[in-house]
């Protein structure tokens, strides 16, 4: 067996995001479908897709958006994504479901000219899966990110999670896909990309305010509350 | 490694539900049998095999139906699959654990003259995977239903899941199977397809009447009672 | 201690539900706010509601509902409440939170002449608390049935049930408020008692499936299918 | 047995806040205590805490804050509170575990001249429980608002509530506190708490933003996608 | 407040079962509603039940069991605790719910002579709650075996939990139970104690094992395996 | 890819128990190791793998038996394996962890005459993964009991699942072995092996004592309790 | 009611340790009980009973250990707590189970001169509760630290939370003891206790070592290695 | 398909640590870190690295560390690293995320001559995944330990397994890796291998503990307590 020969369409490279080559697609991320998430907190599936968004800002990676008939019970797109990401193409789909059946989404698609795919979409089975896998048969190098997608178990979330990998797609988290779209610290935005990581790991904003404070009490020389 | 190689029998065509070529077999969804599923609520189960059968009659799918022994503590075949795929075809076994080593069973599924199988069974690891892998060894392409099949515990579903993907099985979610099934909202029965959804994500029939609602407020200027 | 002095208004007594002598109050079980409840699955919420106003038809017991703002997000009353319990009257609050801070609610209280209130509300530690604990002070016997009320995590659930208990409330769960209505099997309306248990623990519905199909076999000397 | 006696304090009194006579006490919300809480999300602690302050604000009910040795490896307060309640008052205490043992801090809640305490405090156990009964002993009414406090494990949680309310302290959760100082909804800052609310239960959020639009939707007659 | 005001009926005495004054009342356990327990393991609930009637036959504590419609979906009676308790005296109710409703088992009860009664029942928040309840109306010391009963969610367990405390009830787990009648292992039937416990705690009977083979070892000084 | 690629040496053939052509190897399930079992409740796995022994003893599987230092804190083999399987040969290793490394162990398979091989140990990532990996690599079919094996967290079952699995290994739960095993229900042994399923699922008992209660009343035409 | 009467024996004052006025009684932690403690992990529980032990070194309050036959499989007393409490004063029973039972036992308690009594024993609902029990009875306030001690089930562990509550005892934690006994952070010592905490809550360690570094980069102008 | 062809550089051998040919790499274990842990016990975490870097000082395999800017929030290396594995190399990279981008680090690994590298790294998906993918692609064989690395959820976790098994990566646990290097108990140094097995499995120390006392009890002929 060639190597990484369980990736679809890497041809033996290292199956990793390469910042310059990838367009994002954030499906389906709307105020309705969101309550039927229940395999993760949905507080935390919202702050990884607005991550998502910011993050490519930051990296100048173009974005494409889309929703299941927003004028019905699904709702709204949340309006968090087009704020952190004022640069995407939000594509109206007319019934479809798997937002590949949808020429204008194929097309918007192809005019980014990258070879690569971010792909997170609410249900994760659904509106994250059948793009996913429909990308791979149309040639692209596709990384889903799990954890910026919901649906309705853990059971639903496990199972799509072993359907896509079949299929040749990279499973991803949200932090990494953060790191491997930052590469280094050793940039002039670092501090952007620490602000998005809070929102992943609340508990790194704690460790920033200590952080800053302990600092704070050494050069200031502050005596502690208990030794006053 | 061709596309798609981890799947059995698709020899590089997308591994996706093509409802004009597969038929359906629900195996053993027994009263008694239920008794013992322990890896998912057993409510959410039967909503999703009775989801299952809904789906095949919309979409004129052939199911399959048959029991392990109904007479002894197994318990018949739970009513709703029938009321909800009157077409349904029922083949009695004659012991044999699984269903495959039937040779009637084996008859009727070939008499479809469908090359796709989407298969839900109780138990999982034995009901639902022993056909199903028996099925891809026929040349079949073979889509499982994980959530709408129970068995006695977490670990035996998480080892069953390995055990057929391993096999080369498509593992599927119920509500993947009815969207892809379904493939558009574009269609006159639309809104048989919605109250299909309601009993696999219970939180969308919420969505609907919270929809209804709002939406008679505005049209009909309804007064908040708060503001009175 | 005088026995049962933990309880308010019993004076001694048992404290038990007396059917002849109480009234059931159903607060705020609105589609919006259902999405909002964490602290158990909202399908056996709605299912426990609903059986609630089931027995209270059964028992002939009066039953009040009323509701927050359901012209807004909080969304209408679902509607299986009225359905179950056609007798039950609906009051209109003016925005007040506590439905006990409503004289028409009180008044339509005291209209039933029962001393006993049986009190489910949405969310469980603000529209059933608050009025639980008013109508203590009032001098009511009161019995708050926890499961058929939902709130927004468990650990608010479990802080409710310490208020409530502390006020003197008596805490029920769904099948023992049944059960006490219901008093005894040998009762002609039996059967319709067997069915609304079901909603509650819904294996005893796989019970009467198989305990009917068991003696079906023995009654009609069925063969087994393995022994075919 | 009077009404109302296993709560210290209240004379057979409801036992029910009084926005009028009540004080805020937010005892030692620090980014590096936060650290070691395990018994609830994080996030929900901080969401929690943020919004009792800011009911505060809205019900101009004054809060004494406090921090233990916020020089050390407890880390800073976190901002947000007095952001949210600029008119607090922090009182630094001199090492003592228990800040009851400071005559500051007690000096500072005497100047408020209210005899209700609303009572949050991290870790649970001990910043919150030790004031909590100390402040019972000296003839508040005292709320303690356990998911607005943290600690290290569920059961140090469930422990804690048991002793506080062994001494007379009334538990409450965060909803419950907003609701019951609110009162009604038929207030000119009705869409200020309506906003509190949702920090506490973000469900509630999707839930205005999905009215929002299918009120839109049917006000301007929008079409749906699938319909085009 | 005297001293163990809050249990009923124990008049300032400690709350501890008396072995020479107790009698124990095991109430419907039987196949049928062991299916719908689902607040614990039902193989637990089974051990500790049959535990129970093993523990009063070897300290001569009467028991009484009885049966809901034994004929019905319910099911029978689960054979072991009659085989483990031959003495146990069984009473056929009419089809009430509360055995305490019916003559002929209060009447059993009274022919014991026994002032303190250890009950169990499935499920707990029914048949164990209601006779506990009317037994310490009718003047009883009553100590209830929560894990020797079962319900239909950890929700239910904890509501009865807290009504029957609230009753003056006493709580007990089984090994507390098994103690408490045993009292000391300086008796001549303690090897027989010893084995009942390894039903409640499995862990034990590993033990057991493993240490008559350290002791062994160390006597017969077996040679390690890694050092032959 | 051909069919059934991802198993390792069945070359295309159903990856399917042939109990003709299969052994059983049942590695370190001692009493002091069981202590260290958090994966899974340690009565279920005790269950499960005295159930493989005796459905080997059914089906005349041979059955190999090995220790880990047995004189040592691993303590003892659990003495039911032995009872249920009497023609199990006991091979004693010389401190190597891999069984695989013990060349008696080795030749005590080889002596077997078999190609597939069913190994379940406790722990499950060293005593059960080494052997089944060093048994691919020396040609054989291995299936793995995941659920008769047992091992210090749920974690370290996950990562030895897919550790197996990456090797070709073929994963399976007991009750899979039970039935790939047993074949059909018409067969003159079949109640043996209906009490086999019964430790397995406890709840099949149940329902067995239903069934046969059921069928009683119904031949006995006995009269329910409620109806007397 | 006057305040505090749900507590046993101190008649109006505050439930609060007094360091000079406490013992504490340590009992049955044994390394064979402790394998079957299954309500939290046994890591924790020996880690709190450590605590406890050094805390009262600290403190100079005396403390009183026993067994339940250590010579049997319920092992040897973790060795820790005599290390960490050297002047521990060791009982040895009788068999008797309560060791309250044992009067050498009560004659040691006695010997303190004490009146507060701080206790935890491996089990739970045994070894600790029997003990508190009995030493309300006989007039000692007596407060016991629940995740000191270890049982068999999380609901075992609930039961006798319930009713040593019922019987006045006052149920803590092991950081409210530690913290209840220190008073303050303004003391000589504190270093010593900043430790004994870091046992009970791991993550104060990592707070401990990220503070010295952050204060060591702020006072040596350390430069971050990403700006190298 | 090759045996072994899901793993990549192995070329068919048994994908299984050599410990003569093996180095370990131990990634960004920091205190600050280890706050974002969320996916296991922080405390598990911490003693699977420390046993890592113990055993590879048994073992003599060579060891690098590394951390991520350590003068940040992310916060230092933990000492008991470098104290267990003396021989450690650190290598400071300069912001790079994947340390394999650090043209020294990957310097240091060849350095060591070896081809087999056992990797373990906070956080989980990004410090442990990226550089073993990396390395798989430099044409090393990977095992990555999932239990001595750690990541903000359990979904993570998952993901990140999924993501490295596609890549040819061999998953391993703690234990798993110790007993692969460790080979036999028939060694000189087999005390100090049981000792670090200690920290892995915590009931093995208990294990030990009671092995010992169960031989001195026998050996010395001690009575029981509880026949004295």
């Amino acid at each position: 067996m060639s190597t990484f020969a369980n990736v679809a369409n890497f041809n033996g490279q290292v199956p990793r995001i390469d910042p310059d080559n990838a367009a994002m697609l954030l499906i389906d991320h709307q105020s309705g479908l969101f309550q039927t998430v229940k395999d993760m907190p949905m507080t935390e599936l919202r702050a990884n897709a607005i991550t998502l968004a910011k993050v490519a800002s930051l990296a100048k990676i173009p974005v494409i958006t889309t929703a299941s008939v927003p004028q019905g019970p699904n709702g709204p797109l949340i309006p968090e994504i087009h704020e952190a990401a004022p640069h995407a193409k939000y594509v109206a789909r007319k019934g479809e479901i798997n937002a590949w059946d949808n020429p204008e989404f194929v097309k918007a698609v192809e005019a980014t000219g990258k070879k690569q795919l971010i792909i997170a979409g609410t249900i994760t089975s659904v509106c994250m899966a059948f793009p996913s896998i429909s990308a791979v048969s149309a040639g692209y190098q596709v990384f889903a990110v799990i954890d910026a997608s919901g649906t309705y178990s853990k059971m639903a979330q496990e199972i799509t999670l072993s359907r896509i990998m079949q299929a040749g797609v990279v499973p991803m988290d949200t932090a990494a896909v953060c790191s491997e779209v930052q590469r280094t610290w050793n940039r002039p935005d670092a501090q952007q990309w620490a602000e998005a990581y809070s929102a992943v790991f609340p508990h790194y904003q704690l460790l920033i305010e200590s952080y800053l404070k302990a600092q704070q009490v050494a050069k200031e020389n502050e005596q502690l509350d208990s030794a006053r």
